[in-house]
């Protein structure tokens, strides 16, 4: 899962932003050549020449207000929208789709396959970008395509659970745990499942249980395995952030259900789709299940532009392989890319950090990265911030005061001297964010 | 709720259909005109000429092999190819769109909105749909978007249940019921809401209760009211059918909640979207709190989709208004297409029942239709369909021997005798249905 959406919507906040009015005019019989095509493609379907908002094609959105040195910073959830300058580049283009009238009539993607509306070519590229990266083994697995990886977690919980139970299984995770977690489990009060809390804290006794194993860890970017070996749980490899840019790759996990997000692996959070890759047939077929009765399936429209991400990804890959890449343009190469940005970000973060005196912030683990064939240091999508200063106890409510909008550790079952911040808003965001820390003493 | 998905999933089916392949070929630097871009998009993004696998952009997909004259016809579910042929028309280039890589990054589209997920650019469209067809009141109301009405349903169940309710709220709906409605509301045997079945058998007694109202209904196509009227219950309206080519459309309705989808308004199934409109903000609030626990909002890039395809249709409307449309060419009206359609289809169904002599069917109801301002039948998009034959009590089970898959009336809550059949698949596996339907005696 991924939002780092919490139970918290969308707090903060202000006015809706304007989406900019893309508009159709372009005279109807000019000659064009090749060269001309991207831009005739923008012109046409997103802007420039005006017959009115009825002509409007294509508008990009965010509905977030342009951020100024006096604005309310939001970095309560996770919003990825700092991968936004990577694909306004040449990838972007590259990753362009076109869909017709006539596409994505039918509910069904493959209708002999076990995961019936999982569209082929976004299974395809799935399991090539695992294969790129190292991340995960894909071979033999089952792929599942879901909203999100939080109905693909819902999913899992669903199919972990014994149908017939005398009382709901126990869902648990090490604190500090995704601060949606707990929200997500009990919305509905199922009886099939409940949340439990703190895995520490909790005594299985030969009770069916579920533990989330989210690595590297939300909120806190720790490295993770299981802490309960009881023979009558099982885990949820929660591996949204298992991408180069935020840690070394270390091995291909091969876990029984592991769940990974394009929103935090490509930063397209608005396409809503998440993946799981699945050992056993009957869990994946429940799960499949839960899909279907939950939303029918999963938005083609979706699926067709993520494989057309995942395979701009890939591609650029194959066009210069990672350890060449290191050193040169990162136009192309996704994770090379984000993890310059990360790399910035931290060091900036922990230069404010050093310069308040005030916070203290998780050491840098390096570790040898099998993708990039070095030895880097994690650079978790979250800081884990924590104030050392006497009588800040609700540092969320301290920072909110400077209007800076972050997660307090209560929601994570941690203590409130600490917050989650993101890592991965836009550069403007982050640089103010940054200035206000700094100043902070 | 519209898929008639049922909690039946892929039944039926067979082997995959392989996806016709798309593929990039062109050459560089040719020049071409405006009136070659159609075709140059094709091409450039859908087929023609190629470089293997790796340079496929979108292919279409439904997983569906061919039907030939033995084969096994699949009307179980309601999957709305049939529009395909509307949309592979002119109509359909004009509803094509193009997302570049860098669109949809944010989970937000206006987060000032009551629902922060929603695209301005489709809300926009589904209010001026209505205000075109007449067939519901949007003005004053909330809009509200959803991975398809299935979720929006849910999302309904879990607003109206009380959170601190002793005992779970009752959710009926008169006999023959959508299949999917007890499937999807006791999945997770939530303690907010369970399925308490026919509502005519219902003694409400004081206690909470929903009502759902699938108007017209489906299985059976009939035009429904609540029809419990006690103080503590409040309904939904499932209108996931109530426009022009199915039943005439005689008032513009105000209900409390309604839900709508996309894919039974204009066939696009694979886009997953519905949406609602909400009179009470509260219970829009909290509608929308369910779809981001759930799933976190919803695929930006079906939104985009839809508020195109919604947006071909108006125009097309616009272009020639209805009442004079009726004659002539229906290439860009998607109801008065649909509607001759569903004339034809129904047409060909009553007079291979009359042929066979062993089948019933409900009988028409005409009424005058605000919208084409004609004195029109209904023509629902399933048939139930009743055999009046000695010693078939089985229905389902006899036509599937057959090899015509239906949904048994058992699953409606109603007797094995009936069946419920899709009329919106394609024209092939349609006509092949009829010439068996009509041998049977």
């Amino acid at each position: 899962m991924a939002m780092g959406g919490g139970g918290g919507g969308k707090e903060g906040g202000g006015g809706g932003m304007a989406a900019q009015a893309g508009r159709l005019g372009v005279a109807a019989s000019v000659a064009i050549n090749l060269a001309g095509i991207a831009l005739y493609l923008r012109r046409r379907y997103f802007g420039d020449g005006g017959k009115g908002e009825e002509e409007l094609a294509v508008a990009p959105s965010s509905g977030k207000p342009p951020v100024t040195k006096d604005s309310v910073i939001n970095l309560d959830h996770g919003d990825p929208t700092m991968y936004g300058a990577f694909w306004r580049g040449g990838a972007g283009e590259r990753a362009t789709i076109v869909i017709p009238g006539w596409q994505t009539m039918s509910y069904f993607s493959d209708v002999g396959s076990l995961c019936w509306f999982l569209e082929p070519g976004f299974e395809r590229q799935v399991r090539r970008l695992h294969r790129l990266v190292g991340n995960a083994v894909a071979d033999g697995y089952h792929v599942l395509v879901g909203n999100g990886s939080t109905q693909l977690f819902q999913a899992a919980l669903y199919a972990l659970s014994p149908p017939g139970a005398a009382a709901p299984t126990s869902v648990v995770s090490p604190a500090p745990y995704y601060s949606s977690y707990p929200a997500v489990t009990d919305y509905l009060k199922s009886a099939l499942y409940r949340w439990a809390g703190d895995a520490n804290m909790f005594d299985a006794d030969g009770e069916n249980y579920i533990e989330l194993v989210c690595s590297p860890n939300n909120p806190d970017g720790g490295i993770r395995e299981p802490v309960l070996k009881s023979g009558a749980g099982v885990a949820v490899h929660d591996l949204a952030y298992y991408w180069p840019q935020y840690t070394p790759i270390t091995e291909a996990a091969a876990h029984d259900i592991m769940l990974f997000t394009v929103s935090k692996c490509t930063g397209h959070a608005g396409t809503r789709l998440g993946w799981a890759l699945v050992k056993d047939r009957a869990v994946a077929q429940r799960m499949s299940k839960f899909i279907e009765l939950n939303t029918i399936g999963v938005s083609k429209d979706s699926q067709l532009r993520a494989a057309k991400i995942l395979k701009t990804i890939s591609d650029g890959y194959d066009r210069a392989p990672a350890p060449a890449a290191t050193a040169g343009d990162d136009s192309g190469r996704l994770f090379h890319f984000a993890r310059r940005q990360m790399v910035a970000r931290w060091g900036a973060l922990r230069a404010a950090v050093a310069a308040s005196g005030i916070f203290t912030l998780p050491d840098e683990v390096p570790g040898n990265c099998t993708f990039t064939k070095e030895t880097v240091a994690a650079y978790p999508p979250f800081a884990w911030l924590r104030c050392e200063k006497e009588g800040v106890n609700d540092l969320e409510g301290y920072l909110r005061e400077r209007k800076i909008l972050t997660r307090g550790g209560g929601k994570f079952g941690a203590d409130g001297r600490v917050v989650r911040i993101s890592m991965l808003d836009t550069d403007e965001a982050f640089a103010i964010f940054i200035d206000r820390l700094a100043a902070m003493k």
